[in-house]
């Protein structure tokens, strides 16, 4: 059984949607996604390193469109391991796997895996929102299309723009 | 430069010290380590279950003697990364990163992962107290000796008992 990687923020979790739910409170205005794209998402959102580093913060975030369907249906064909770069963020570690059990409570505490570096772990497939974690990966690379990303071009990695394309990907070709 | 996998809970983190600690709150009588060797943590305190389940607890644990000064100087020789089967307790996560802080702040946050199988990781070597998590790894595996393996014979690890131990066998040999 192939060991496929899943990351959180910008593929399960719909970390935009939260970040413009909270720039409206703080500001009064709604912004889209072309306002922000092709940026980083501390250039788009100044507050962005505060709410981030807030206890509670990834409690709140929704989940993306499709994820647990597809997650579910990935989980019974792959060996799922839920990997997110957490450490960066210490007060976020609890929260996101309080998160996890929320809403993908078929991922068991021994799917996940929450660390500072993620190529140190053995899998086949990633799929990230962040060429910097798939650029290393020596297997099958999915990039998931974010604001951050959506310019970018000639890269190395499979570009997919929502759940059901990786369903498409990953459940034929299991 | 070769990777080694450091526990924390055992290893790095003298969790019998509190463990004593506690007991002797509860109940007034101080036990030894005589008393609770050879049996599983959860044997040894019927209340174990309950401590390192309350958030705060892991914050409190000593550092094991001797493993600031030998993690510090393995840190300067391998690509040292610190692991904690820590998803099994969902709420020991950020206070285990906060303990690592206090006391090992040479560690960065890229060198922590907290996960529910060691196996996941690529490393060359592995130092832990419990076989379980030592049995299935490739590299060269070093058994901590605590309580509850003291006894274990037969093992296919290096048994060392002291952070002294540690640095004799992979400061010399690095």
């Amino acid at each position: 059984m192939k060991r496929i990687l899943v990351d959180m923020d910008g593929v399960l979790a719909d970390v935009y949607s939260r970040f413009f739910d909270l720039h409206e409170q703080e500001t009064g205005t709604r912004l889209k996604l072309s306002d922000v794209s092709g940026m980083l998402e501390a250039e788009a959102f100044k507050n962005q390193i505060n709410w981030v580093t807030t206890p509670g913060f990834f409690r709140t975030v929704p989940v993306m469109e499709g994820s647990v369907e597809g997650l579910n249906k990935l989980n019974a064909l792959y060996d799922v391991v839920v990997n997110s770069m957490a450490t960066e963020f210490p007060l976020s570690l609890t929260d996101k796997q309080l998160w996890m059990h929320d809403h993908f409570p078929f991922i068991s505490w021994k799917q996940l895996v929450f660390c500072g570096n993620k190529s140190l772990i053995r899998a086949d497939i990633m799929i990230d929102d962040h060429p910097k974690n798939l650029d290393n990966f020596t297997g099958e690379t999915l990039i998931f299309t974010q604001p951050h990303n959506v310019f970018m071009k000639d890269l190395k990695h499979k570009r997919v723009s929502s759940w059901q394309e990786i369903e498409s990907l990953l459940i034929k070709n299991s």
